[in-house]
């Protein structure tokens, strides 16, 4: 008989054999005794497991809520003035807005009645009654559902930045309730829902593809449709970089999102009642941080190498794009791994940025090098440290996720545009979206050079 | 014999009945055995618990505590630049004051001895010894008295919201020792310490009317004592908007506030040592986090039909006015109530801005339409998902919380008034609070418009 | 027989009496079973202590991380628009550095086989395996890591703020590469590490002096070897105050760290699986939030006295000398004791920063005397409330860490200028470091006043 079965057996047994004292069982009583000294070691019960996984949901939810903060400093700090007060309005508005869609449909679509299909079911979201004391799920609901929304918040931050200083603010806002309501979580349902990427075994930890690129692919479609702002690419030729305004605040931004990234991908592991889950959290926290480590000085010592000069928003883009790429699959790389795959990370937003420029595609943040195209590399290297994933199947959930994310941010985009409008007026542009559209300046004071 | 009653006999009663061996025992004990085995499922022991429920403390307290940077970035980004280094000197200062005071006689005062009454006792605050191991509060009480400590910040804040580019340094402080040190703990006791209100059976979850409402009135005497900004209210009528100078961190400090507000809210169920009390901890982040995107949303939707522009500042006292709306009843509503609390909440906002304008009441912040109004509006409508509340009652605790703390506000107003003085003169308000107060500048470079 | 070995003797001794009924064993295992229904009171089991510990790591870790963001904010607002990108820039480079070469060497630098000794072994540090279960350590290695790296991470942030304005990118890289690789780590040793300091009963509990005066010695060397600013001590005598570019984030980086601190204090408890250790992280929390609010409230007084006018940036360094001071003893003292060390840490600040302009060294956020100076007071202070540390002893680590991080970063920053040279050209301080170092102006539309 095992020690684990003893234990289940446990006091019970040790009672029934003590008191009516079978003979067969007195022994087996002594080894129930024995275990369940082991025991009292002693594994957590359920109810204190249950505990410790809702409060890293609610810890990890904290801490990724606070990334949408993250996102509003980092876009407001790369926008031109004349654009920030626009730019963190959308970003609130878009938080607020994919907090009520998940609740209304969304969570619903992406995790109920799935089974190993395309799709979940439609329909609001039930919490636990209050004092709920269901153990089956081993978590409060509540606590999933918040933790699980403010994944669907990050997917739509990273559409914003893209398509910032020349959207119009509902037409971008129908697009979030779409996103976050509909796109998201019926791709989420594919492999987080259990539907039919997950049976064929995609492995794709905390969402380099199911958030990061999925925001990624919807930001490259609203690009390509609204597209470049006036004046990014000249008739001329060339590039104009229209710096952001304050690089301090796209630096706070990107810690912001890093101090995120923590509760991202840490509570990703969706539970820490007992010592191994509690471990694997930490090695996701120490793998985080150094891949995203390892991105800050790749680019660091890329671009000197490359340019002389050391672009302060390229680097904090090195640190994110460490981060995404190690969000597929944090746990299981060694920490040279980890390391590794961060490194290569900032190295693609080194190499693509320029990339996007020469397509003109205008993407004010680099929201595509960072989210998008390090979220590709993320997933593909999966199999390089977990052994249960492959190569092929990684392929199909890339693409799968790009054709149908593109696919329906496209028809979307193109639907908003030739009703609503997505563009701002040329006069509108050029004066800031501010006035236009929130009537508040961003800096109302400081003049511009 | 209940289940709970034999896992309170627990082993005991099984190791009596095995050795001694009463006849009437042997089946008692039997059962005795299969409770403990259930058991084993187990409930958190005293000892568990009491981790739990202070670590719920020490993080609730950690997360409120940021909200003090939360106002300081709201404030700051809310005045014009001539202001900002001073608002962020009171802001910090505040926050400490805050602290001194509730540990020199604020805490006592609220929560020692109130028995029904109207005060408790004077006098400085003990911790647990170190290491201390006294089971009975059933959590550590330094971890309370932090927890608590950091509400009285908020309170504190919401003041200097208001009076902000025109009171005068060491006049705010002194009105910020008087009201940490004394009106907020005398206030609070009358509900959380267990006084009048709580025995009549006041309801006020996590502060609508303890520290919003109350920081509400109290800041409403300032604006009527100190009186206007020079300008805001021009002799040839209307309103001039002197719009702040920094939205960007006005944005900031509206995410911190909401990120603080998890901590507000969801540590305000004061335990998290059962599975039930985390379950109810995980729906009031949920509901809070809803009422907040519904505040954001309501505003969004009323600016655009009635003003054809959305105002960026009043969307983020929108989202505001959603967490204060919540805070009196985070727990008890359904997720359709708490959008609906939240959303009124942000209607609130709309409407009461300028009402405040055509009452020539100069607040600059917007804190009393978002900690006063919503506060009110929060609290009132608690019986609405609370059974156990009645809606005269909360409006006995409405009206007694109004005119205690206005009367009070009102008579340090005046005596500061007339005593030390508590509006800055005419010439130095024109220059910024920030040389004639603090020599330094909060923007020294940036050349204003 | 003790209670204590009643509960360790455990179920096993009660199991046996009962099944095999040895006559003395009886009356012993009735005791037994009373202490454990006592036990069942109940102290965690080793397992949920290690996964209590582990999270407060886990917590402490991300709260410290978070302060990198802090030394950011406060450094970014404290130094010219000109040099606002770069210093941006060297912060999350030096965080990350710190956090590859605490992986590559530093880690093991500091506690592996120190044994009394100077210094560790080299290599590279290895986490438990994925879903390590080892319960020896009572936490998980990682999360140790984790929290450890990060404290590394602070101290380079403190050169950083010193040399601003003036040193190179790479020469200043290569520093933080050395001193968080090597100097931070061997000093450590000595004491965290088990080294010969620890032997001797030196006394630092979370890093006055191992985190923050290490911090501290190497800025002055570095201010020293550097030289001031162009500007900062004009030829025909006086100081020049060069005032920083934004006072709201310095106020938001000195509030950050503050949040911070309760995570550096707090979690260097290194436990919190009993309610004994839980009880003393809430008596750190209280104690290092009132020494903080002691310093801001002491540097408000002394200058109002002083200098008629309360110069906020001072007020914002009391706070941190505060914290700083109350660090290598933030569990012993009463509250009286904690305000009183907090509130020389602030007096401490008010009387040696026009000191070091005297001295003509130039430090440009007041590093040297909020973590260096107030660093050797909290230090030296700790037998004020901690009867187990003596003066001498505290002293002797003083010195010891002053000479040893002193000479290693003289002969490092000598070496950098004779070598690559460590100052900016005149032409390029004048114009910025923003322009030469990065090519990405901080703020670049804001023209300058």
């Amino acid at each position: 008989m095992t020690k684990t079965k003893l234990a289940t057996l446990g006091w019970t047994g040790l009672a029934a054999a003590v008191l009516f004292a079978e003979p067969g069982l007195a022994q087996e009583a002594a080894e129930t005794a024995e275990a369940a000294a082991d025991a009292a070691g002693g594994a957590p019960s359920p109810q204190v497991q249950y505990i410790f996984n809702t409060l890293l949901f609610l810890m990890g939810g904290f801490l990724v809520m606070w990334m949408a903060a993250g996102f509003a400093m980092l876009e407001a700090g790369l926008v031109r003035s004349k654009n920030v007060s626009m730019q963190s309005l959308k970003n609130i508005s878009l938080y607020s807005i994919a907090g009520l869609m998940y609740w209304v449909v969304g969570y619903n679509l992406m995790y109920t009645g799935v089974d190993g299909g395309y799709i979940g079911s439609f329909g609001t979201y039930s919490f636990d009654p209050v004092g709920g004391d269901a153990l089956d799920t081993g978590y409060s609901t509540a606590s999933d559902w918040f933790f699980q929304m403010v994944f669907v918040a990050t997917a739509a931050s990273i559409v914003s930045g893209t398509v910032a200083e020349r959207v119009k603010l509902w037409p971008f806002l129908i697009f979030v309730v779409l996103l976050t309501g509909f796109i998201y979580p019926i791709a989420g349902s594919w492999q987080w829902g259990g539907g039919w990427l997950a049976e064929m075994g995609f492995s794709d930890f905390a969402g380099s593809t199911l958030v990061h690129s999925v925001g990624g692919w919807a930001a490259l479609a609203g690009a390509i449709v609204i597209g470049a702002r006036s004046g990014k690419f000249p008739s001329e030729g060339g590039v104009s970089p229209l710096p952001g305004s304050s690089i301090p605040l796209a630096t706070l931004g990107t810690f912001i999102l890093w101090l995120g990234w923590f509760g991202f991908n840490g509570a990703s592991q969706l539970a820490m009642g007992t010592i191994g889950d509690v471990t694997d959290v930490s090695r996701i926290f120490a793998n985080t941080n150094l891949a995203a480590a390892a991105g800050v000085v790749t680019t660091l010592v890329l671009l000197q190498l490359l340019y002389k000069k050391v672009d302060t928003t390229i680097v904090l883009n090195g640190a994110l794009a460490g981060l995404v790429s190690i969000t597929a699959e944090p746990l299981a790389p060694a920490v040279w791994q980890a390391i590794l795959i961060g490194g290569v990370g900032g190295a693609i937003v080194v190499f693509t940025v320029p990339m996007l420029d020469r397509l003109k595609i205008d993407d004010v943040v680099g929201a595509i090098p960072v989210h998008l195209f390090a979220g590709i590399w993320g997933t593909l290297i999966v199999p390089f440290s977990n052994a249960d994933a492959s190569y092929g199947v990684q392929l199909v959930g890339i693409v799968a996720y790009g054709v149908f994310t593109l696919v329906a941010s496209f028809v979307i985009w193109f639907v908003l545009k030739a009703t609503l409008g997505v563009r701002a007026s040329e006069e509108d542009e050029m004066n800031g979206l501010d006035m236009s559209e929130t009537g508040v300046e961003g800096y109302p004071e400081f003049t511009r050079a």
